[in-house]
């Protein structure tokens, strides 16, 4: 089937009726997530990118009390009056902000209060949710939701981080599963010079970023059917990928140099073989499997190094929305990283491994408007100095994956599960 | 006459059996530059970014000396073999490079000596030049003088900025003219969606970055027929455009606090007026001028408040290419300030006031690729994180202004001549 | 009493057959200290200097682990083997160390955990004290209670500053007593020069850096009997002592502009009245009590404005020691906080309220060797760029003040409670 | 001749009728120091410790015209109004400062044009003191000679720092004369616990900081009769000196790692031996001269690793007042570097080699007072996290040597000539 078409499927036991369903069950998945970690787990932020469990769980509620309570019920009361600035991440319009990288040295309000207030937003919710038949509160609840959506993800990403930098290397679950298939060689999928609609279509939830849809030309290019293996990256890597400056954009070799970069983050070499950090703890590399947690100037080196390219995003786009494919996992599996899929054929990897650089920067779409108010920091003030990953993660929620999706991170970052795929120009 | 056409003729005057001639030209301009300048004044850097003018006249040299001379004369010999490093800026082909910031410490060679390098260098050039009919070596000759020519740009700016960290706000040049003329209303050029070709045309001169000459679909909209003006500016200053966060970037707003900006680089307030700091000394803000030596982050800002944006670079060089336009000045005037044209009409100041930044990201054309060997560290590898601008400004070589031509700096930057146009979309 | 009396027979009862009630007691203690603690209140580092409430539980147990159980037990199997690392301090010759601002990262081991391990190796040291009559095992065992001791007041000082980092204002304890005396006026103690013994006498604990006793010259002067007073050093602020730089040293003023400092640490002027942050909460300012939370930078500056100097670590010896004093509070009282004694006449404030800077650099005594072995990094090492404190503040332990104490900080750090006397010359 | 003895003759020669003779001879000194340098040497600035020649030469008559011209001249006119604030240095009281870390960026002034502004402020000088009898004007003369003298040690130090920065390694002077004799073995000097008398005696000129004099008690101990040779310290550096941290304190183990320091400033190994930057150029190290050019860090932990101690300043300064000693060399001189003496015998090595580390923290004496005014400003701010050396350098004046002379600098400092010698605790 279509992906779109699954995806719409799936939104649409979401809406209409069962919006309250929906939240219901966000917001539940949300506390599973939280079951394998003690409070004190909860409490740690590992660096400013990285926010504790605890502040993500606050906030994802305020966004709720702050954007849809304050804003429509006559008698609001805060949960408390201070969490207004202490749970606000980059909101302006909203006021001010508690400091970013202290977010970690907030031990007050501790975890049974967040769940007390996780609990009393949500009953406000709720009845709110049933009491109003209101086309705007839907669609505030529906951003909330997906916001919400993102910080499971987030979640996950930083609970990641934060366990890494223990040196007991405690796993999130010993539970998880090692799931390994054998990976396939690379086709190249072609495509002439021609004119694509870019950006989301339908009616189904979407980000502003992601409109208008819009006519866009791609260039005669051939894009791989997958993405690049940790076992094909190690080539590169045992070329002196990462000592040779031919490779790499010259930021990029500076970051390589001042940081000491040597692999993909979480990879640590053991006397002969390389093992990685997961959320099930420390494991073999699986050469089958995506490369993971690499950064742009990592994907946009090993490209040269291969004598290709990243692709576009409306290349990556063209191809996802020409495709049958579905996401391989997300955050509800039981396995929780990524892997090569269990047979080929067409494209692959598209969705539920790793999200894919692209080589285009975060731009807005011809005739993108940032939307008025508060949510309208949402996005548009991102784009600048950022590039764009498509496709989702084995760690991103199922709903929350789309052909027209885009993340967007620095060019330095990776703890995020980010890999990437090649494409390459028909000369 | 057709811009490009006028561009072509004059560079025709440099090419066949001028080579020799435009070597010479371009290498005395150069020395033109440093003739109102101390040895101290050569020996300054003011910031990382900035290299003393005496850095320029060797690195110059030394990319004749170290791209042509070295690789062609079979009995090379170094003029000095320290240089090698020492003026090596960023080729990590050619090998290790002298601290960039630390090119000011260098009181050792002596300007002196830097002119004598200078001659010795040319005078086997010229020799060379006039000896070998040799197809790559006239197209690396070119290469070397269109560096000088970026260079000679890069030294005024650089001086520019040393000379006004100074208190004592030395001049440049205490001869220099002030050309003030009135600024007419902005026209808007509309323009259908269509595809455009974009990239450089024809057998000049041009870098690699221009090409390949490709197929881009731009969407309907409007360019503004001139760049924004200071008096223009002003009115975004005094409605707290720096104070409010709505119309920045995350990463602009950031800088905004972070460095404490509040105007544009050079300006002061003085009691009631504003008054700038220029090559020819400190003078009353021109409010006809175009506005100069904003970031992209102020360009952005200014855009948003206004209800518009900021061109692509394709909408720039689609407008560029059909309009009639002419460098206003150059750096061999007696101006080397921006200013309003005598009489409007039709598309304005495309060349020869401000550089004009665009809201594209600094990235390769479709199906480039990075040349071979050293030279292809010329452009390729700082494509990220940085934004393009178009145009040349009033310290541009006039042959080194071309509507193709791919100028970029980072988002905070601004010790460049750089300004800006708008655009908007069409609903 | 003379107070080297009082602490002696204090002391007695924890020597010879009662080392393991001193042992149980003091570990008892510390635990009582983290009871008004959650978990993640126990996981929080504020700022470098501060390490976590778990931390110090932990590190204090290591303590004994290492330098007893694993040099004596002939069977000795570590608790967890990581532990030697992870709770390491800063003991080169144990080996490495993790990060000390990491430390606020270890979410694993949990509290409980930390627990588990203090009760075991309790458990195997009372054990270990019970079976030997040893007298260097006894000497460690009274090292690492001191130890031990030292922690529990960096405990409070360092949870203090992890509260306070909270917007939401927590207190440590809500039901310590707010204690209020009269301030009396300074009574200046005269001394003529003379030689006096400086130095820990008799055979109760001390620390190396007290040792050895010998014979210092102090010079004729007077010095205060008591601490300046919040109220005192409020003039100062008021007589803009922290924007007049000719009270400050070079470097002090330096951090004064840098930090953009104005007031002690903790205080913040609400409208009209100072309030200050407690281990209680917020209170308005006693201008009774002695200034606490002061640099050596405030504490000078004050001491230059007032036309005086801060004592030299001899000149409050000689005063300690021939006075009659104890200690106003300690760690164990309901306080917390320093406050005026109820009655004057004499020396006063000596101990239990605030550490006072003196003007000396910590340095050796003549005749100070570094002890051999780890143990030897406990002081020696830290005899540079730091300044002496005497007297011990009411979070200290009674046991753990005496009037050779030497304790000491850079010159900036404030989040001691730390206040000062002044002494004059006498031409 | 006793060493003071010496001095004071040398001294009287300036006094009296001839200070306008002492005036004229050390700003003509001045002036010869920059003989060997071009305008773009006296214009770089290699760290922000280090000043541009330029500026010591328009600083050291910036204090003449503002603390004597400016105070004393009825019609007082500036040479220039901008140079108040350009060229002072950290005087508060005299108002604003250029920021010091800026300094080399002023390329205007011109050398010239300083040279003009000597003369002119010369001139009045010259006439001042030639019509003005007058104590007080004399005395204030006299500070600003000697501290003329202490910026012409501190500009060879600087221009050092800059030369050496150059990957050319040029020289101060191709001219100087390498002098090498033979090191004799140390001998101790016994010293039985004493009170001495400590600080500036007699009329002769000293700074604050030598007084009050005043009795000090210097314990039982030895001294070394010379400093530690390069050869010793060689040892040291062959022993893992640099790898083993039982020999650092605290803070130089930090800075020895963080700056991955291996060796005295100016070291380099070549192949298998030791070379060093000298003013000279670069030269084999001279095992027998005494180390030069180590931090507070290095020289402490020499003194630990040789089971010794560096001497305080009240022995340094007892030792030398007994001694019959001269010094070596001075800043006119044709040598600029230490060396060993021709012969041994007494106390050795006390003046004209290199300036000694003490352990002693650098504090007022016994009822200092800092002066009134802006010149109070000169020494008294500076007493906080600074180590005294004593004795005087090879390019120290030799009218600026005395043995009560307080030299001081932070631990890591090493670009002054600093050495050390040893002491000895007797037990």
């Amino acid at each position: 089937m279509h992906p779109l078409r699954a995806q719409e499927r799936e939104a649409e036991r979401y809406r209409g009726a069962t919006l309250a369903e929906f939240y219901r069950s966000t917001r539940a998945r949300t506390m599973q997530l939280v079951e394998p970690l003690s409070a004190e787990d909860c409490q740690v932020q590992s660096m400013p990118d990285v926010s504790p469990t605890k502040w993500h769980l606050a906030h994802t509620t305020w966004f709720f009390e702050t954007f849809i309570l304050e804003a429509v019920l006559p008698d609001f009361t805060p949960f408390h009056r201070r969490y207004r600035v202490l749970f606000n991440s980059y909101y302006n319009a909203v006021g001010e902000q508690h400091a970013r990288p202290q977010r970690g040295l907030l031990s007050r309000p501790p975890l049974d209060e967040i769940f007390r207030y996780r609990a009393h937003v949500d009953a406000l919710m709720e009845e709110l949710i049933a009491s109003r038949d209101d086309e705007e509160i839907a669609r505030l609840v529906e951003i909330g939701i997906h916001h919400e959506e993102q910080h499971q993800e987030l979640l996950l990403m930083d609970i990641k981080h934060v366990l890494a930098m223990n040196p007991l290397r405690p796993a999130y679950r010993d539970d998880l599963l090692q799931v390994r298939h054998e990976s396939l060689p690379i086709e190249w999928q072609h495509s002439d010079e021609r004119i694509v609609e870019i950006g989301h279509e339908g009616k189904d939830f979407c980000y502003d970023n992601e409109k208008p849809r819009h006519r866009s030309l791609i260039p005669q290019h051939s894009i791989a059917n997958r993405c690049v293996s940790s076992g094909e990256y190690l080539e590169f890597i045992n070329d002196d990928g990462y000592a040779r400056h031919e490779f790499w954009l010259s930021e990029g070799w500076d970051w390589v140099q001042t940081e000491s970069i040597e692999a993909p983050m979480y990879w640590k070499r053991q006397s002969k073989r390389w093992v990685e950090t997961t959320l099930g703890g420390s494991r073999p590399v699986d050469a089958s499997a995506p490369v993971v947690h690499v950064s742009y100037f990592e994907a946009d080196a090993y490209a040269r190094w291969a004598g290709d390219r990243l692709p576009t995003e409306q290349e990556w786009e063209a191809a996802a929305s020409a495709a049958t494919t579905r996401a391989v996992n997300d955050l509800q599996s039981d396995v929780l990283h990524p892997h090569a899929p269990r047979d080929g054929g067409g494209m692959q990897q598209m969705m539920g491994d790793v999200w894919e650089w692209t080589q285009s920067s975060y731009a807005p779409y011809p005739g993108y408007r940032t939307p008025d108010g508060a949510i309208g920091e949402y996005n548009g003030k991102f784009m600048c100095n950022q590039y764009v990953l498509r496709g989702g993660s084995c760690i991103t929620p199922r709903g929350h994956v789309r052909s027209s999706y885009r993340n967007f991170f620095p060019t330095h970052s990776r703890w995020m599960f980010s890999g990437f795929r090649l494409a390459r120009d028909l000369v």
